[in-house]
């Protein structure tokens, strides 16, 4: 991907990354993004799910839904996603950081109005929280399609930053007797937990 | 905290929380937030860390940094912060859902200035990463607090949201042989991890 002014850092120009495989990683990993957008010139936001299929990243949320209704018609935004691997633990308060992947996305929404794509990018949403589940639901709805509103953002103006690694020390602080290192942020996915109505219901394969 | 038209969610009023309490506890968990301001009419955002203290929120970054000196004259920022419980699984992809626990809170920077004070809030980022660490670290040197902007954000205008619970599946969906219910998000932290230079070091207390 191209860096335009506002993708590039103004600060750890070695952290920052624009190819497509570290961008698509960690959109593909990530579960929820921060889309931030401009009302009457203030600043909103909100936390959602989102899904990335081939060269753009998907929001949905209800018709009924203000933040939803500002954007659809294409308001500029801006969509930020973090994931936190590792505090990063040094000798020096001052150089205490973090090792994460992030991406900054910059665009505006497209709303898919084909429903046959919606339902589409609402199975790859559905696919995302939990892979090969889409077949064994109950059918959607074309109900429950007109509902929902999908965005898309074409992925023209991105940029990953990631810091890996242990601490940078100052020189003279190496000898310390000073423990310094990694505490790992953990993440993953625990046992499914099954419901009143699922308690005689055998846990399908995909979500085992 | 009294709602005001911005922190007044336009659905799903019930999932919305004013209280100190319910606010600051998400804040006190959540290690990073996510701090959106408009540029030139555009916006812009970025993942940082934070800690609460009292009825504010601060970060801090480089005196370099050109989206801290965007903040610290006083614009409009909007600041989300979200932790992730579970994925909800329902018996209908329209019924899937995340428990979640967000923040939004709108305010402006106040820089801080004060050099003792810009001391004392770097010593709550860096226990709000290692509890009881400040004192085993290498001092902290006048330079690093000088290279340093941090920025605070008076909690005057918040609101949290939280999902809790299990599926809410359709009433005519709840016989259906589907199973449903949550799966935990893991999060917490792994076991420390040494650097090359710390492979002789105790591993003190506060990081066991």
């Amino acid at each position: 991907m191209t860096p335009t002014p506002r993708t590039t850092p103004s600060r750890l120009a070695k952290r920052a990354h624009f190819d497509e495989a570290t961008i698509y990683s960690i959109l593909d990993e990530a579960l929820f993004c921060t889309v931030s957008t401009v009302i009457d010139g203030q600043p909103f936001a909100i936390p959602t799910a989102f899904v990335r299929y081939d060269d753009a990243l998907y929001i949905h949320g209800s018709v009924g839904s203000h933040f939803v209704r500002t954007i659809e018609g294409g308001a500029p935004v801006c969509i930020t996603v973090m994931l936190a691997d590792a505090l990063v633990v040094a000798k020096s308060a001052f150089h205490h950081s973090v090792n994460y992947r992030s991406v900054v996305v910059f665009g505006a929404a497209t709303k898919v109005e084909d429903y046959q794509q919606k339902v589409e990018v609402l199975k790859w949403f559905t696919e995302k929280i939990v892979p090969d589940s889409w077949g064994y639901l109950r059918p959607i709805t074309e109900s429950e399609v007109r509902k929902t509103t999908v965005l898309a953002f074409p992925l023209h103006e991105a940029s990953a930053k990631v810091r890996t690694g242990m601490p940078n020390d100052d020189e003279e602080d190496q000898a310390l007797p000073i423990w310094s290192g990694l505490i790992p942020l953990l993440g993953g996915r625990g046992a499914a937990i099954a419901d009143n109505l699922s308690q005689n219901i055998p846990l399908p394969n995909h979500l085992q």
